[in-house]
């Protein structure tokens, strides 16, 4: 039986961009959507990303077979916890949190189970500096990694919402999307180095840089593409990474950990040839993940 | 008189970038290149950035009106003291190295004399992470700032080398830039911060996950834009990077400590309010310097 209906909890950037989506992949069921913040709500309504607004959340999920979980970590969390006791076998539950032990341990015992609802933990690697739904773009996904981390928990939910969770693979892929499968531990720590990592490098940068030059005519004057690459993420949200800080810590801390000694060597070695390894590392890590254009 | 031959010496991205330029704002003199690559000369003579290979740099100086240095900062010094003796007054030499106080202390006492060549310090606030005149841009300044640190000796250049100096700052303007003047200090200290950071920090986290993931196709799988832009100047070559870590340390050191010290503070307040305090910081660093698109 296919997805016919989808509840979008938190209709910002991520959850408008997955309606529009949707809707530009040929999905024609309906999608309910619900945003503690009714601007948004009303955005992503008049923009197509929903087709209608939610009077009351919890008969939302109640009615729909999807429920998509966006916003941040504590959020989705909270999520979990109050929608289990209403769902049923034959729905699913998703979302696109960034960390994923959090969500599977919270979903853990109480989804998945032969009467409960299905949990299917999921994250795609997309995202802007800019949040809200008025930034939600139909093609934000394509090209990026949609990562799905089963458990054991989840690959023995219930068969019905097996096939809800099966079509909702689908639907990432026909987003555009490269669909991985990635333990739950390993997931966390992959993109702690990958994704979490660059963002908090980027915000400390940019902060220190505000510090610095609380003017700012002649550092614009003078800077150019390297500084703006370096502190676009500067522009992110510090609602969606303070839940990802708490969740994710250990994994952050460490990887932040390693880059303060690599600078501190790299500062320390600023006239020895132990510069010249650092830029061949960099230059050998560069070809690999960017080959040359033809 | 105007400019009608202009020696370039170093056909590389940023000299062959400027013959590109020079001919496509209507430059119409002889452009003679010297490179101690001969394959970037050809390159550079077959793309049309420069007129002919000089068979003899000396003698190629010595016939230019202007004689343009490019090249690492170490290249640049070794070329104004082998310069000064052959050329005089009515001749412009200028630059485009990175750091300026090396450079302008190089040229202290030789160049800007009654009867020595004039010296006009400069600095083009464009590149790219790759090189070689192969990668060369007619547009690579096309919006960028080209910087001028004049000092007292060059204000007091003979007067006919004077009129080049006011030509050559004529042609960077053609070239689409933003013609600055900043004090030599404040050049590469404002430098260290909005260039010589970003690079080195690019590197440092380049080399750290080249040491990470050796194995790179997971990584590769999960990361995305965040990723390719934190770590896009790792390409950056080490022959360039390794004069500007020699010339301009310690402001380069001073802006290296306080990143680690500020990721350090980042680090030990994951779950404190201090976070939100970086962000709040981070984001308004980000709002002055790249407003949000209308």
């Amino acid at each position: 039986m296919p997805i016919d209906r989808i509840a979008i909890f938190g209709t910002g950037l991520i959850g408008s961009s997955v309606g529009l989506a949707l809707r530009s992949k040929g999905y024609t069921g309906e999608i309910i959507g619900w945003d503690p913040n009714a601007a948004e709500l009303a955005v992503a309504e008049s923009s197509g990303a929903i087709t209608l607004i939610a009077p009351d959340p919890i008969k939302a999920a109640r009615d729909s077979r999807v429920i998509l979980l966006c916003g941040p970590v504590f959020t989705i969390l909270e999520w979990l916890d109050r929608l289990e006791p209403v769902l049923q076998s034959g729905q699913l539950v998703t979302d696109v949190g960034s960390v994923k032990g959090a969500v599977c341990e919270r979903a853990r015992a109480r989804y998945n189970l032969v009467h409960t609802a299905g949990f299917l933990a999921g994250h795609p690697m997309a995202g802007k500096e800019v949040s809200g739904a008025a930034n939600a773009d139909a093609d934000l996904f394509e090209g990026a990694a949609w990562l799905f981390t089963e458990t054991t928990a989840s690959r023995s939910m219930h068969p019905a919402s097996r096939a809800l969770a099966d079509e909702w693979r689908a639907w990432a892929e026909k987003f555009g999307c490269r669909v991985l499968d990635l333990d739950v531990a390993r997931h966390d720590v992959l993109c702690a180095w990958v994704s979490h990592l660059p963002q908090y490098l980027s915000t400390a940068l940019s902060a220190l840089l505000e510090d610095e030059f609380p003017e700012k005519d002649e550092m614009l004057a003078v800077g150019g593409r390297a500084l703006r690459e370096m502190t676009r993420l500067g522009g992110s949200p510090f609602s969606m990474w303070r839940d990802v800080a708490h969740t994710n810590t250990a994994a952050i801390a460490e990887s932040l950990f390693a880059l303060e000694q690599r600078l501190a060597h790299l500062r320390e070695n600023l006239k020895t040839p132990e510069l010249r390894a650092e830029f061949e590392r960099a230059n050998r890590f560069r070809a690999a993940t960017a080959p040359p254009k033809k």
